[in-house]
């Protein structure tokens, strides 16, 4: 019986090549970068202002792992001044979909998150920890 | 006129308490445990095997901090052997099923991901790179 010779993708997997792809979508600047580029093509300085925190180093080798993983395009316009867009693929948009739904899920679930958090804090400590 | 004195959360402020529950679960370690979890309550040393790759220590520092953002509840079961079983919270299950759909269309979209990397890296370089 023929099979398919390409095992599938599995991010469990230590060795699968999804995992790096994964955490460049999920790392913490990809996330927002991603986010920030769902609303449209966006300058280098534009998506520095929008995510806020970033560093020009940390946003550059974001962008650039992106580009490189099919997600984001990188469009040197030559005008003066010259500059750089950056937008999201198909690929990307289809990714970045899947990221903006877990934040915003966040967003919405954080008095519960805040709430979970003040209970935890405020237990007695536990003999038993880090039990497992 | 009354307004919300809450101001709604925003993960693109970098003073956001929403920032590090996002990045606790987009973490490396974070969504792979969330995934896991989706599948059913699970020892710790279930979760070292199907999260493969993840040290002790790091597998204890994701869970203490999806615990205490109340995405996963930990019980102590006081059989012989003791031990200490990790599930899943209502709010913890919401934010996997975002996580696995993810990471679900990463594992799905790895070949056009890795059709780009090979683009990407036979491309000349760029003599204007890190233009911005």
């Amino acid at each position: 019986m023929a099979s398919d010779p390409r095992p599938a993708a599995n991010v469990f997997d230590r060795n699968c090549p999804s995992r790096p792809v994964l955490e460049h979508a999920t790392s913490r600047w990809g996330v927002l970068v991603l986010g920030a580029l769902l609303g449209g093509t966006r300058r280098f300085s534009e998506l520095r202002r929008e995510v806020d925190g970033v560093s020009e180093k940390m946003l550059s080798a974001t962008l650039q792992a992106l580009e490189r993983d099919g997600m984001v395009e990188r469009e040197v316009r030559p005008v003066i001044p010259p500059h750089v867009d950056y937008s999201l693929t198909e690929l990307g948009v289809r990714t970045a979909r899947h990221v903006r739904g877990l934040y915003e899920w966040i967003e919405e679930a954080l008095p519960s998150v805040l709430a979970a958090q003040r209970r935890y804090d405020e237990r007695p400590p536990r003999s038993s920890r880090p039990g497992r």
